[in-house]
């Protein structure tokens, strides 16, 4: 019987879900998805013992594993006995749309994606909670059934029991009214004043109305408060250093794997050992107003403002501190003039707000003035409260700003050009010519929208790769045809291929490459050409991920 | 400005609380109570800096860590700087009593015993997430807001909003019934199938009448799945294995410190290296019918059984496994005899059930037969669902076995032998009377309870001291006037001092010693036996602990 006490995975048994079955001679081929990351593993068995197993199948194979002879993988898994211990009626679940996933919940781990998801999630999860135990923080689990509305917002839910056992007895469930926690931050503010630092990460909820795929009902923040911090920047530093660490963490080799087979898009190339900019609300106000944002006077930033004001930053984050006290709540500490809060909020580039926090407010007849009638929190500033501040990050927002999916186009189009002579252009030299046909075309509207959503991705002898992303489609659609020259050699575009990822455009173009060459072997008479072509074809078919090496390294050689 | 980014607190700044001030020539000294960890910091600075501080003031001094030339601590931090940053009206923390601190929760983290929790339940928490993910365990967040009720004991809270937003909005939120999770135990079985091994550590909400302080509405579980796994063995080796480790933890130098000053009572000592005895429920029906505990045909095991149950294994943690299957609930697989559950329990000293976990059942009709009705649930059951296993903790109640502070009384008596001879009697023999007395004077009932709060701690010449926890304090106070005897030796016993903790009883004899020994000096008359009366004073006042020490190692010699 195998235990589970071992720390890692044994190495002689095998379990998990066979994804692909082959049979080849004597022997059955299995890929096998064991959950443990996104990597599938080849198992090899004898027809004898594996002639049942079936894609879906749940299945424990006995066996050790050993080098592979074939060229896909160093090792396999050589079974010596192979157990179907679970039948799946319909298996193909990476054919099924992100929309029919989010129906069925209780399927999604089975898609590879969401699997890669899950684990990320739970990997950062580990992260952050090393990242503030480790600078002295402690972790403080904050009541979800409270009687305060720490937002004010009037967005709570309200708990009621139904069990009659409760309702009859006397233990005060019913007493008075009780809501779901909105927000841990009053909890944590009375907790630090002993414990210096605290923290928690945990789910909030909102009875708010759902205005986009940013405000969910239920979901998890990160709060910390620190006392003895009366200042905005050492609250900003540390909110910096939480997210570039994070972000550097899923840019491990381990982490980054799970993210690619998301198929996400990198948003953002976050500066991670240089600080975010910062700049005040008022600042913030102008630079948007000058450039064409207009700025709600009442209503503050607007969504639309704040990804303004972060592509205005190169598409950085960028810090926006010093908020109006109308637009924050009323235990934010405010400057002298009492017209603005210690506050800052941290937008980044596709999300908007990620985070926000300020200093609070230290004195009690403040936040009396400001209508704050929670007795024990004003309380705790006459009992030895030091001055205090903090933030909240939405956890599932931290995910979404690097895990996002965005519905891309991949576009691989040929260069032909007039006087059939080798097209050279590099890829900056396409890009701007696809800007400038876009002004010429749309004005500064559409060039927007065009260089937000278009990337080339590799350039491949006469052939392209670009990413359109959701929104650029219009536009580039526009533009393509009306390319007639790019760096000054005159040429147009023909479209080859349309697919929804570099993987799906990867394939096509081996396949287009492999039947050129075969055409070219038909026409060519002398053998030394044949020789030539023949090895061209093996190495194509060998390394089929060749011609993409240089830019997965992120070349730049070339560009 | 300091900043956050340095992983450890500053040498150079103090920042905390004056627990104490006290003025000496030049210098103020005070004891700072940082929050880092129960101990206190002595600062030392010149009057002129230090005049104004008091009591309850947050504090922050600007300084370094010198060599303290005083016996009590090895450092003190000599202060240039000092500022005072926060008062308090009423520091009297360590005075109020815990009924008290649970009416004040904000203020909780002030008084050190609290503190002193949340600084080893934090600890506990990084550890537990530790264990599991050094083991290849993904940590998932399930939903809190869902629509099912897993335990079916119809004990949920309901969820509304009485946002207006939310009520007119066609988001879906009022649309059906919507509850507080009671268990993530489903969605970690959906979650399990591709990812293998997935636990959960978050809040669980039951609106069960308030039977117990082992009962709350909101609680942290630990919840863990395995899939692959077809039998309960492995599943209590995990167990095990998780509430093992997290004793050792809890012993290491850091965190016992904590709980010492918690003046928690150590329940049990658990084998860290052997592993808890398993007994069927059959088994341990007879075990406890044989010893006279009733067991209940309908309810199964009480409270009070499973507190028997461990008490006739020597206190120590005992697994209960296939539970009939009336006792639980339908997810859970049964024996092929369809009578009993392939289920368990771990009972513990003090607390009872502290973890409970199954195999799950496997198919799909069999969980309908049983009036399951969760189409997703019974679907995963038909889609590649490997065998799997799980278990709960409450981590409360992992908390509480360690760190409950049970209210005992220490009695500290005199053994005076009718002819004035040296008492001799061992503890056993000690023990072994005052039960006998009970038994005479109150039968069983009397008997059974001093027999589980009556503790003989330490015989120390002709003293005594004796731990009486809550509940045996009447039977105690009747039978201790009753002794006339112990191992045959004719004594009585004079009660010296009646603490609340074994320090107070050790001060106490300490003091009661020295004023022996200081009236027999008055009293002798040689050289050499006065020689001898002051080196043993002097032995005492400079090792107080001494006399303590052998019980502190546990020493069984004396007993």
């Amino acid at each position: 019987m195998r235990l589970l006490l071992p720390r890692k995975f044994s190495t002689k048994t095998l379990d998990g879900w066979a994804k692909s079955v082959q049979k080849s001679g004597k022997n059955v081929f299995v890929k096998v998805d064991n959950g443990r990351s996104h990597g599938l593993i080849q198992l090899v068995a004898n027809k004898q013992i594996a002639q049942e197993v079936k894609v879906g199948n749940a299945i424990r194979a006995i066996g050790n594993f050993e080098k592979s002879p074939g060229s896909q993988q160093e090792t396999e898994f050589v079974a010596d006995q192979l157990n179907i211990i679970g039948r799946d009626e319909n298996p193909r679940y990476e054919d099924l749309s992100a929309d029919n996933l989010r129906k069925k919940t209780h399927l999604r781990a089975r898609n590879s994606q969401f699997a890669s998801f899950l684990r990320a999630r739970s990997a950062l999860f580990r992260e952050t909670h090393e990242f503030f135990m480790s600078r002295d923080f402690i972790h403080i689990d904050t009541p979800k059934l409270t009687r305060n509305d720490c937002e004010g917002g009037g967005e709570v839910f309200d708990v009621v029991t139904t069990s009659a056992e409760a309702l009859n007895g006397s233990d005060g469930i019913k007493e008075d009214a009780m809501y779901l926690s909105v927000s841990s931050q009053l909890h944590l503010e009375a907790m630090v004043s002993r414990l210096q630092r605290v923290y928690t990460l945990g789910p909030a909820f909102r009875a708010e109305k759902q205005q986009s795929h940013a405000h969910l009902s239920e979901f998890y923040m990160l709060e910390a408060e620190v006392a003895f911090v009366d200042n905005i920047d050492e609250m900003c530093s540390l909110v910096e250093s939480y997210v570039q660490n994070m972000f550097s963490f899923l840019h491990s080799p381990k982490l980054r794997s799970e993210l690619e087979i998301m198929n996400s898009q990198h948003l953002a190339s976050i500066p991670l050992n240089s600080p975010f900019s910062r700049i005040t609300y008022e600042d913030a106000v102008q630079v948007l107003t000058s450039k064409g944002s207009k700025v709600s006077a009442k209503s503050g930033l607007s969504k639309k403002n704040e990804l303004d004001l972060v592509k205005f930053h190169d598409n950085q984050p960028v810090f926006v501190t010093h908020y109006p006290k109308n637009q924050k709540p009323f235990y934010m500490a405010r400057t002298q003039d009492d017209t603005k809060t210690l506050s800052f909020d941290l937008l980044v580039p596709g999300v908007g707000e990620l985070a926000g926090g300020s200093v609070r407010e230290p004195y009690a007849e403040k936040l009396k003035e400001r209508g704050c009638g929670i007795e024990w929190y004003l309380e705790t500033r006459k009992r030895g409260q030091p001055p205090t501040a903090g933030f909240g990050v939405g956890f599932e927002r931290l995910l979404q700003l690097k895990m996002v999916k965005i519905k891309n186009r991949y576009y691989v189009v040929r260069m032909i050009t007039n006087d059939g002579s080798q097209p050279t252009p590099f890829r900056p030299a396409i890009f701007k010519e696809f800007m400038k046909l876009a002004s010429e075309m749309f004005g500064d509207f559409g060039y927007s929208i065009l260089k937000m959503s278009l990337s080339v991705r590799v350039v491949d002898e006469d052939v392209i790769v670009l990413r359109v992303a959701e929104g650029g489609n219009k536009y580039f659609g526009a533009v393509l045809p009306c390319v007639h020259k790019i760096d000054k050699q005159p040429m147009v575009l023909q479209t080859i291929f349309i697919g929804r990822s570099m993987r799906s455009c990867e394939k096509r173009l081996i396949k287009t490459r492999r039947d050129e060459l075969h055409s070219a072997l038909k026409k060519c008479t002398t053998t030394e050409t044949r020789t030539q072509l023949l090895g061209a074809i093996q190495q194509m078919c060998g390394q089929p991920a060749r011609i993409f090496t240089d830019e997965q390294r992120g070349d730049k050689t070339n560009s």
